[in-house]
């Protein structure tokens, strides 16, 4: 938290981004990520992972050369990769992104409790070993200490459903695998979620107020971001 | 649990199995079960999501026609393919297989502490709302009391790592996200998943320890899958 007196801190932010309706409420939550962002004098990328076609599916051809042809490993190939600059260009476009970025804001649907598929295969292509984590350098030692994750969701189900006798239980835990399996993972600070219950059921109000509570939360975002980026 | 008397039944059971290498102990493992099943006098399909190229993005392709061409409502578009038959034939031959079953065995490598996003995307293309589930039938509802599910996964970390007091805590609430809220999600029950930890680290005597052990989980399959299929 920084004192009132301080000037503002203009932020990389990458927006991670992933839905197939651009018409959707999530759609509307990253354009006003966006816009907040900007207003705010902060620097914004956004990966919208449906937009570009991004592949979610490991293999081969993340790379340009093949450490090992006869045998696929991954994690070795990823090394070499990340030794040699030889990820494919999808890879290393969002590994630039990614490295450039001080706030990770991951914005998407939650399916089956978790993220859908296409930022899975994100996380797993371009968060590659050698690149985003080596032997030794995870959680607490992890490769980025100054950088942040922000995750904003929206649910089908209710807060109910994500309470403590809720069939969820509570949402901190179905966020784990991002925030402490990948952000954590990796050295960052994840900050607390924005999730949007129950998007598709509630009104109308109810959403435009979501969308309130998000440019502000955004607005202010800056206060919650304690490690300079730079 | 059935008595020893009783002849021994026949299951159908889909493997659902999901790494990018052939010659990987998760193939391995495949193999094992499939042989197992088959010299139990189970009858045994694979979906092999690799060698398949199993495309995990959802979206308008999962569809023969749309309800809405002007917007994309996911569940709305998997209810009506499901009312009318018209899922793509990838995702209709997969459910076939998934409808067919009494067991489903999912064989994978932990990515980040969950499935790899080509499995991620089957769960969300294959297993569509109005198919696999529908509004007001889930967990103790779920439309598919008599299917079992087990879990067989590789990992990188030690089972020290996945301790109480380890970095990723019990292997049972990392595998929530399949065994709860897909498996549980379903109706489904899920056994003990079978856990080959730090597969690439131990010794080959051990890896094959871990074939050995699995083989004989799966010989005795049927008398852990307490609710006949028909």
């Amino acid at each position: 938290m920084r004192a009132a007196t301080e000037p503002p801190r203009r932020l990389n932010v990458l927006v991670l981004y992933a839905h197939p309706e651009p018409t959707s409420f999530c759609a509307a939550l990253r354009t006003v990520a966006v816009e907040a962002l900007t207003e705010a004098g902060h620097h914004v990328t956004v990966s919208d992972l449906y937009a570009e076609r991004f592949d979610p599916v490991a293999g081969r051809h993340d790379f340009q050369e093949s450490r090992d042809p006869g045998r696929f490993h991954y994690q070795n190939e990823q090394a070499h990769a990340a030794k040699t600059g030889t990820f494919a260009p999808d890879i290393a476009r969002e590994q630039e992104r990614f490295r450039a970025a001080d706030v990770v804001i991951a914005v998407f649907p939650l399916w089956w409790s978790g993220v859908p598929a296409i930022v899975k295969g994100w996380f797993e292509r371009v968060l590659a070993f050698g690149f985003a984590y080596v032997d030794g350098a995870r959680f607490d030692t992890g490769l980025f200490p100054d950088k942040t994750g922000l995750v904003c969701v929206t649910t089908g189900g209710t807060p109910e459903r994500f309470s403590e006798s809720g069939v969820y239980g509570p949402i901190e835990a179905i966020l784990a695998p991002v925030n402490r399996y990948v952000f954590g993972y990796l050295g960052m600070t994840a900050l607390a979620p924005f999730v949007a219950y129950a998007a598709p059921r509630v009104s109308q109000t109810e959403r435009a107020r979501y969308l309130d509570n998000w440019r502000e939360r955004i607005r202010t975002l800056d206060q919650e971001v304690s490690c300079p980026g730079k």
